[in-house]
C-alpha cells in the first residue's frame, strides 16, 4: 500500500504523516511505502518502519503532476492549496494551484488511466468556502454549492471534477469539506479565522490573546487530530456507499465563542480566561458574519466520520498533541 | 451597441441573429454592430441594417478567445458548446470546448478588463444538466449542483467561473439554464430528447413518429422563440438585483407526453395525432427516467424572464414560425 501525500508540509499534511508513522493506519492492508510532497521540502515523520519518499515539487509547474503519477500510489491525498485570503488577493495564483493544480493531477490519472488501468483512491480537501451565505441556521447536506470567494469557487469546480472523474472510472475520488480547524497549533496567522484558535490556544500558553467578534458568534469546528481522523478514514473506507455523490461535509462541533471561552474556564481557570481581550474589529466582523454556523452531516457521521462534541475535548486535545500534557 | 454571438451557426444562434435582424431587441440602445462567429461560418441574417462580421473561428484554438475579444463587443452571448451526448463520448472535446473554451474566453475578458477596464455584459447559456436525480418532485431554485454527466460537469463548472468573474468585477455575467427545446426545426436528430419535438413535428409535417417512452413521462419544455427571448432579455436587463447569484433555470412548461399529444389532436386533429406509433425503447427510457420533471422558477420569472403556458402555445409558434402558418 503505497500512500502519496501532496501538501505534506502544511499543519495536516505533517500530522498525517506523523499518525501514520506511529501506527494509526485504520485499514487492514497497512502503508508499505510514503511519498511526502509540498512546494517546500516535506519534513519525513519519526518512525516509520520504511524510508519514504520526499519530494520538493511546485503542483502548478508544467510536467508536476506526470512525475507524481509515476509512482502509481494507491492512494493520493491532495492537501496543496493556495489558502482563502491568499487565493482572494491573487487571482492568478489561487487559479493556478486550486483549479489548474488540481485539475493536472486528475488528468495526469486519468491518462495514467486509460494508459495501464491505473486507478487509485483520491481524497482531496474541499471547503466550507463552497458554501456562501445566506444560510438557513442548520445547512443540509442538500444545500447548493455557492461559493462567494475565488478559493471556494476553486475548490468548488475541484468537487465537480473529481465527481465526474469518479463516475467515469479514472481514479476512486472522496472529497473532504473540512471544518474550521481549531485548535491551531504554532503562531498566530492573519488568517480572519485566526482568532477561533488563538483565544485558545495564547491563554493557554500563558499569553494574552485579542478577540475581534462579539462573544455570541457562533461558527464549525474540529480538532486538528479529528481532522487526520477524516483523512485516514477516508483513505480506507468503502466508498461504494457514496454513489456519485463524493463531495462530504465533514462533522463538525457548532459552537459559540462564549461556549468556546466557558470550556476554556473549566480547563484552565478563570486567570487564563482573563487572558482573551475583548477588541471589536468590524472587518473581521463582517467577514466572519458571512460564514456558516452549523451543518447537519448525518451523511458524514452515517459514513463512519466522526468529531468531536464539546470544546472541553478539543482543548483537551491539543494540550495532549502540542503541548505535551494529559487533560 | 455592439453584440457578439459565439456559436452563431447553431439552431439558436441563428434564431437570435434573425430577431436582432428583425428589429426585436428589447433595449432601447439597438445594436449598431453584430459579430458572428462558429466554428463553421455562420450565415449572416436578412434585413439587417449594417453589415455583420462573420467569424470562422474554433474556440478551443489557442488565441482564438483573444482574438474574439479584440473586438471589445459591449455584449458577448456565449452558446457555443459540445452538446451532452457528444461531451459523454469524447470526455477530451467536450472539456476542450466546454470548460477550456469558455474558461479561456472568461481569462481573456479578465485581461482586457485589467488592461482598459473593458466589462461587457456575458451571457452563458447552462443547462438542466447541471442538476441530476434524485429530484424532488418540484425543484426549487436551492437545489444544488449535482451533475451526472461530463456535460453537466462542464456546464456547472462554467456558472461558478462565470459567478467569481462577475462578483470580481470583469464582466457582468448572466448564466441561463434552459429548458428542453420544443419544437426543435429541421431534421430528426438521435438525442435521447429528440422524440419530444418528434413526436409533434413529424406529425405535423404529415409523417409518422416514433414515441419511445410512456405517455406519462413528464419533462420541462419552452420553445425556441422563448429561448431567443430568454437571450434578448439576459442581454438587456438590469443585473444588480441579481446580486452574486447569476444562474437562473429559466422558466418553462412542464408537460407530459399524453398532454402534448392532447395539444397536436387540438390543433391538427385525430389523424394527425394518429401518425405518432408507440414503440417503447428501454435505452432511452432509462435515460429519461433520470432527468427532472419540474422546476420553481420563482426567481426568473420576477427578473423578467417568461416562456409558454401551454402546449397549445408551443404548436402554435412552431407552425407561425417554421411552416409560415398562423395558427
Amino acid at each position: 500500500m503505497h500512500v502519496m501525500i501532496i501538501g505534506a508540509a502544511g499543519m495536516i499534511g505533517r500530522k498525517l504523516a506523523d499518525a501514520i508513522a506511529q501506527g494509526r493506519w485504520p485499514g487492514t492492508a497497512q502503508p508499505t511505502a510514503l511519498t511526502l510532497v509540498d512546494v517546500v521540502e516535506p519534513t519525513a515523520p519519526d518512525g516509520l518502519p520504511f524510508q519514504p519518499d520526499v519530494m520538493s515539487i511546485d503542483l502548478s509547474q508544467k510536467g508536476a503532476a506526470e512525475t507524481l503519477v509515476k509512482a502509481r500510489a494507491d492512494i493520493i491525498v491532495h492537501l496543496a492549496a493556495i489558502v482563502s485570503g491568499e487565493a482572494e488577493a491573487d487571482f492568478d495564483k489561487g487559479y493556478a494551484i486550486n483549479l489548474d493544480g488540481t485539475r493536472d493531477l486528475f488528468e495526469a490519472v486519468r491518462h495514467a488511466h486509460n494508459a495501464d488501468g491505473y486507478t487509485p483512491r483520491m481524497v482531496f480537501t474541499s471547503s466550507l468556502a463552497v458554501f456562501g451565505a445566506p444560510f438557513p441556521d442548520l445547512i443540509p447536506d442538500s444545500f447548493n454549492l455557492t461559493p462567494l470567494t475565488s478559493y471556494g469557487t476553486q475548490k468548488a469546480i475541484g468537487e465537480l471534477l473529481l465527481e465526474d472523474y469518479t463516475r467515469r472510472g479514472f481514479f476512486d475520488g472522496i472529497a473532504l469539506r473540512l471544518p474550521t480547524i481549531c485548535i491551531r497549533p504554532g503562531l498566530p496567522n492573519k488568517a480572519a479565522s485566526g482568532f477561533f484558535s488563538g483565544i485558545l490556544r495564547e491563554p493557554l500558553n500563558g499569553k494574552e490573546a485579542v478577540l475581534p467578534v462579539d462573544r455570541d458568534v457562533r461558527h464549525f469546528f474540529a480538532s486538528p487530530r479529528a481532522a487526520v481522523g477524516f483523512l485516514l478514514h477516508a483513505c480506507t473506507m468503502d466508498t461504494a456507499p457514496m454513489g456519485h455523490k463524493r463531495a462530504l461535509t465533514m462533522p463538525g462541533l457548532s459552537a459559540t465563542v462564549a461556549e468556546q471561552i466557558e470550556a476554556l474556564r473549566r480547563a484552565a481557570g478563570e486567570e487564563t480566561a482573563a487572558l482573551i481581550r475583548d477588541e471589536p474589529d468590524a472587518t473581521i466582523a463582517g467577514i466572519v458574519a458571512g460564514w456558516p454556523q452549523n451543518f447537519d452531516t448525518t451523511r458524514a457521521q452515517k459514513l463512519g466520520f466522526q468529531a468531536e462534541a464539546s470544546f472541553d475535548e478539543i482543548i483537551a486535545i491539543y494540550r495532549e498533541d502540542e503541548m505535551g500534557t494529559g487533560s
